[in-house]
């Protein structure tokens, strides 16, 4: 018997939409997948050996990249923040739409204005850094986890750099994008290593992209 | 009018152990703060202009250190993760405790069979760095956010650092603790500029004090 295939989902926003394109892919949960009351990571899939784990979308894409699991679905935010040289994100499933965006206060003057040397609050270090020095500007990145909404009103940094997809939360704190630095959506990723290696994360890979295909063309 | 005075609380475990104690020392949020649909960030503080903002445990340090928020409740695990030099931490709230603990797999060796070199998986690379090179072993640290305890059933480390209260989630995935890094309790910490410029933070910080000395004396 072969190991079970792991295939990592995250958490939250993505998911919804991942499980209907998972299901026509032959990929099901276990029933306790969708009991909100269990703490369990790790579940069983419906007539398959596979196994799948639900982690955060960050962790999505670390275990994928090191080969702790072979296959998952994570948000191309997460996949350029990492930017992991084992990990391979053959197929763009075209679901959790949203862009990561540059946004300021409402008042505070646009683009051009960039000061020489400005604080900006992100989850993604990484990509702030990369967008700025394509820009010229030295920035420096305040980590957050959360909450970064927040920060502009209580002097933590002038900018932010977040996901938006209502554009609601940005209004609701008094700040307006400056500027897309990405368009998101969601990926299936692979380790390389485990697609040259395992002919059922290649077989996947195909199923996905022509699931993907048929939807373009319906 | 001065500007209010922003006290940090970390969402989860923590809060419900603070919120009592927080009362007596007069730090009561508004209504609003215990609706859970509300999806509000800062509250307002019931006869106070204090301002609550209500974000993750990290977060909570980092908005302290930077100045953005004055006083905040965090774990001393945070406290000593980020090692800010502009957080101090006066008072052990005497709450919230729990553990930093390496732990892994039941049936591996343990303490003295550290190889030398291994892979750990951990929220807190920094101390899981320190410990291990205290102990002269050249440990790999793989960050992740959450689900540690996957990590060494599927290969991705064969040890994990993380918090461990009852140890029920370690046992539940098969894993024993080798060694406690370190006790952790809840602390009071207060950015180290504002406690010298805005007596109200002087004046918490007395009274949290004395909350925790008439506790203990009780």
């Amino acid at each position: 018997m072969s190991k079970p295939l792991i295939f990592a989902v995250p958490k939250g926003r993505i998911l919804d939409e991942a499980l209907p394109l998972m299901a026509r892919a032959g990929v099901v949960p276990e029933a306790a997948f969708h009991d909100k009351s269990n703490r369990a990571l790790s579940f069983a899939c419906e007539g398959s050996d596979m196994q799948i784990i639900r982690v955060r979308a960050f962790d999505v894409a670390t275990f994928v990249a090191h080969g702790a699991a072979s296959v998952g679905i994570v948000g191309s935010d997460v996949v350029e923040e990492f930017a992991y040289a084992d990990l391979y994100a053959p197929v763009d499933l075209a679901i959790g739409h949203c862009r990561l965006s540059l946004a300021q206060p409402a008042g505070q003057a646009q683009g051009g204005s960039h000061s020489s040397h400005l604080r900006v609050a992100s989850k993604y270090p990484n990509l702030t850094r990369r967008y700025f020095e394509r820009q010229g500007v030295q920035a420096e990145v305040v980590k957050l986890s959360g909450a970064m909404e927040l920060a502009p009103g209580l002097g933590l940094a002038s900018r932010i750099v977040d996901l938006v997809s209502s554009g609601q939360t940005l209004k609701d704190n008094g700040l307006v994008e400056d500027a897309v630095i990405l368009q998101v959506s969601a990926r299936l990723i692979v380790n390389r290593a485990a697609l040259k290696t395992d002919e059922r994360v290649a077989a996947l890979v195909d199923r996905f992209r022509a699931l993907v295909a048929q939807e373009k063309a319906a």
